[in-house]
């Protein structure tokens, strides 16, 4: 740290590079750029990744990139000009955030002076990285970094989709489409809404045990069933679920959980990012019926202003992060997360950085 | 009215009866069978129609059917067994209410013994019809009957879109596809919840002027634009409209609505009946990126409770019905209300029947 204090010029760290699709990350050594008018540059503590680190990898790019948007960045180590709110040694976990700025459309990393490229505006598959001020939160020293990272992005949109986006009431019907870490956590928040049922439907018969942790009560695995699994779920909830989750990322599935809601009132929530067809259809009567369709990426959190409240209840116990941790990997076996993950064996990898 | 109280048998009357879609209404003698337990028969004293009247005469069905679904019945005539909530000569305004019990699928109208079929449980095109008691309203005897049926539907239809299910906040931007009642009630609506903006959309130049009336602040005709309506929507409202309502009944615009709306929030509501293209599609990044789609049949209200409370406003002068009423006509003139509806010529026809 001393090192690079108020210096503001490049740094020289490593970094997980991805060089072509579905390629193995290659641990590089890049320059990181000062930060510019409005920017932090920070030096990654723990890191995480989600699903959707695993689709840009696998589909979104040809040129080099440094992953990710999963990330607790533990200390501010240089800040741009312009930049009031936070100072050297501040302990920030960054949040993606819809619609905030995104850095000029120039990246901050370059391998032997040729650009190397971020994604999704975080890239902290890095030792050091440079954002937006506008997308970091402040937190206390205090709080565990390799756990509250996860707040960052699944877990936080998962509960803000039960909470703020569908605002579950006590005593409904749930069910959820898609049992990783985002489905779970919208499992956690409909369980402390006091949902009387939380259906889970998962192709990974694995997936039954954890979820129960989680609050699931049901589990339904659609290569066991009979008939659609919106049939089942119309049947057992005696004409639909009063909310609906899609945590996949499969437009053919938002249709399937409207059609497992209810008439009147019924509500599905898309949180998933298609990595195929991009147009949602369905039957005009799902919408005249009275049901609702809404996404959500983030789960509405104001970060700067919501993340804390999110931060103290975990330190009372009040939600559970830990659970979701299922590895711990060191930088260098980043890959192995990247596998993990493509396999369904896990929840969240935290990737722990290099002191 | 004497002659038939208290007698529980068929009454033969007129009613207006379409043989073949597309086909004039021809004025028939029917009987009416008397009412079955927990329902009604009742005097059909002022009735209208609505778009979707026009839809079904036009595709629906191959066999006679007594139209209608709008109507003031303002006389309970006889009661079937079970029926405690109505006496004889009670006022009521009868409502359609989607999911509501439809009579026994058997019809209660005949013509020389051979069955003629009902439309939407309610056929007001009769002198005097059947319903079910569970979708009447009781109302009081002083409201002019002549006014209030179109409160049974799209008026009132387009008031619950704007306060029940967007919920429409003061100061916002509201835009509304289609200028007919539906999409005027909303705009009655969207102004009386204090809306700062309300843009109107129809491609019917005509509709302009009436549009002011209800609260219209800008209006649009798409076939005078150079771009795409829902560009030049995102345009002049920098970013799209709080709130879209699409009442047209035609899917592809429901997704011209969503584009209409803004990110974060936007909200659009469906209300109408699509004629062709069942599908409603929509790129997932809509929804991601913050919007709702709702739809509603009828404004989420719920007749029997809510319809004298609308009743109340009338009264009051704090809702329109009257500047609706572009045309009266007599039961015998019924062809001419649906010709000035299919081409765009009316609002409301009230239909006076015989005395």
């Amino acid at each position: 740290m001393s090192s690079t204090m108020n210096k503001p010029h490049a740094i020289t760290c490593k970094a997980a590079v991805a060089w072509g699709p579905g390629e193995p990350l290659v641990i590089e050594e890049v320059q990181v750029s000062p930060p510019q008018p409005q920017e932090i540059r920070i030096k990654v503590v723990s890191t995480s990744l989600c699903r959707s680190d695993l689709t840009a990898w696998e589909t979104q790019f040809g040129q080099g990139t440094a992953l990710d948007v999963y990330v607790l960045l533990r200390i501010v180590e240089s800040v741009g000009a312009g930049v009031t709110e936070f100072i050297e040694g501040d302990h920030v976990p960054y949040s993606i955030h819809w619609g905030m700025p995104d850095i000029d459309q120039q990246t901050r990393f370059s391998i032997k002076g040729k650009p190397v490229y971020h994604y999704c505006a975080v890239s902290s598959f890095s030792e050091y990285t440079v954002v937006h001020s506008g997308c970091a939160v402040k937190v206390s020293s205090v709080a565990p970094l390799d756990k509250i990272c996860l707040l960052s992005c699944g877990l936080a949109a998962g509960l803000g989709a039960a909470w703020n986006v569908a605002d579950i009431s006590k005593g409904s019907t749930v069910v959820i489409f898609g049992l990783g870490t985002v489905g779970l956590s919208v499992a956690q928040g409909a369980k402390i809404r006091g949902a009387s049922r939380i259906i889970g439907v998962d192709t990974n018969p694995e997936k039954s045990e954890k979820a129960k942790v989680f609050g699931i009560t049901e589990f339904l695995n659609p290569n066991d069933c009979n008939e659609p699994i919106q049939q089942v779920i119309k049947r057992i909830t005696d004409g639909g679920a009063d909310f609906s989750f899609e945590c996949i990322g499969d437009t053919g599935m938002i249709t399937t959980a409207l059609q497992s809601c209810c008439d009147g009132w019924g509500l599905t929530v898309t949180l998933g990012v298609p990595k195929v067809k991009p147009e949602v259809a369905a039957h005009y009567g799902l919408f005249l019926s009275g049901r609702t369709l809404k996404g959500t990426l983030f789960g509405r959190w104001k970060p700067k202003s919501d993340l804390p409240s999110l931060l103290d209840m975990y330190s009372k116990k009040e939600i559970m992060i830990d659970e979701f941790i299922t590895h711990d990997l060191q930088f260098e076996d980043i890959n192995k997360a990247f596998n993990l993950m493509k396999e369904g064996k896990c929840l969240r990898c935290v990737i722990h950085m290099p002191n």
